[in-house]
């Protein structure tokens, strides 16, 4: 069975990746941001779902948010991306630059009524999350909870604590795309797709952290759990 | 119809992507390589052509050729890597290292005899060649050219010359992976399996050079032609 990782877990198999076997966060983020956006493809095509809202944060969460969002537009997607609080890291500022020109419209301002979308993809807080919500994301948050739209997750529902049980009033995403293997807030997921992604880890590191991740099929980047 | 390439344009589409649009060759390698390990998964999967040798360039081409080794190592392929000539760069230390730590075997000594591979992978050189061949590369390439082994030629067959007809002792590869669009020499390959990759073209860039790339279904990184 495929293990649920502690915070610290998550935080130091990405510290080994970048240290130890020397990934660059452009590698691993566009690896990333691909398998969550194949994996939606196969739960919501863009057929059905043509118009998506990305939700990024300020974190590598949402620079996989944005790479997500370049891949869905050449899937065949009209994809919006809301950014309030922007990294000045040249890897967070070229990721923009290529959504924008990439036909990705990045905002700033939250629109006021979700109804517009068809799905709302959600890549505001990661593995390194810790409550309580900075005020500047609780419009955000409101909104999410709001919602009557399909919520995608990445790697984390935004609000949930990482190790512990989402909160009565918590979001309750319909897809949650787990990167590397599920956090122990997994367990409490109730929606209907749950998905692994994020194919990079070198056996010996599997080994090492006994992550004992189930088989990807083929050359397929994202796995149905 | 789908466009096929001069040196120039494919030199020029390169530039763009890194200066006006502002991917990092981290980025768009990872992708590259990707897209070919997917696509000769497909062709010759890791359950009938286990043992693979991958020939790796100097250049871009090489950085393919090692990054596409890794992932298929993830996908169940036994690979080794034959890297002459490294090129003192970040980046391809860390690609190098990636592919050791992944288990794959790097090496500047070519194996003598390459009938203990199942299939050879050919990133030696990529669309910046210019004939002829170095003094160092001519045992490689003559390697190639006698091998009765399947061969997978990344982006161009090496030794090929870009927009010409390629010599009567060129090597034939079964199989060619064309990055971003087919080079003009792709007109005269007669192997069994050629296919497109390197699925991150901009909508406006394909529209600019004219491309005229066919859809690649779904979310698939790669797509025969």
């Amino acid at each position: 069975m495929v293990k649920y990782l502690k915070q610290d877990e998550a935080i130091n198999i990405d510290q080994e990746l970048f240290n130890v076997y020397k990934f660059s966060v452009d590698q691993l983020m566009e690896l990333a941001g691909l398998s969550c956006a194949t994996a939606i493809q196969k739960c919501f095509p863009p057929i059905s779902h043509q118009k998506v809202l990305v939700l990024c944060g300020p974190g590598n969460n949402g620079g996989d948010g944005l790479v997500c969002s370049r891949h869905m537009q050449l899937f065949g997607y009209s994809c919006e991306v809301y950014y309030p609080v922007r990294t000045d890291k040249l890897l967070y500022n070229n990721l923009m630059h290529q959504c924008e020109t990439s036909g990705v419209l990045v905002s700033d301002s939250l629109s006021e009524n979700m109804s517009t979308y068809d799905l709302i993809v959600d890549a505001l807080f990661g593995f390194s999350f810790k409550p309580p919500v900075r005020a500047k994301f609780l419009p955000v948050m409101n909104a999410l909870k709001k919602t009557n739209k399909p919520i995608c997750s990445i790697d984390v529902p935004s609000g949930w604590s990482i190790e512990g049980v989402p909160d009565k009033d918590a979001i309750n995403p319909d897809m949650l795309i787990s990167l590397t293997a599920p956090k122990e807030c997994a367990r409490s997921f109730k929606g209907k797709y749950h998905y692994l992604g994020g194919r990079f880890i070198p056996k010996k590191l599997e080994e090492k952290y006994q992550l004992e991740l189930p088989a990807y099929p083929d050359a397929e980047c994202c796995l149905k759990l």
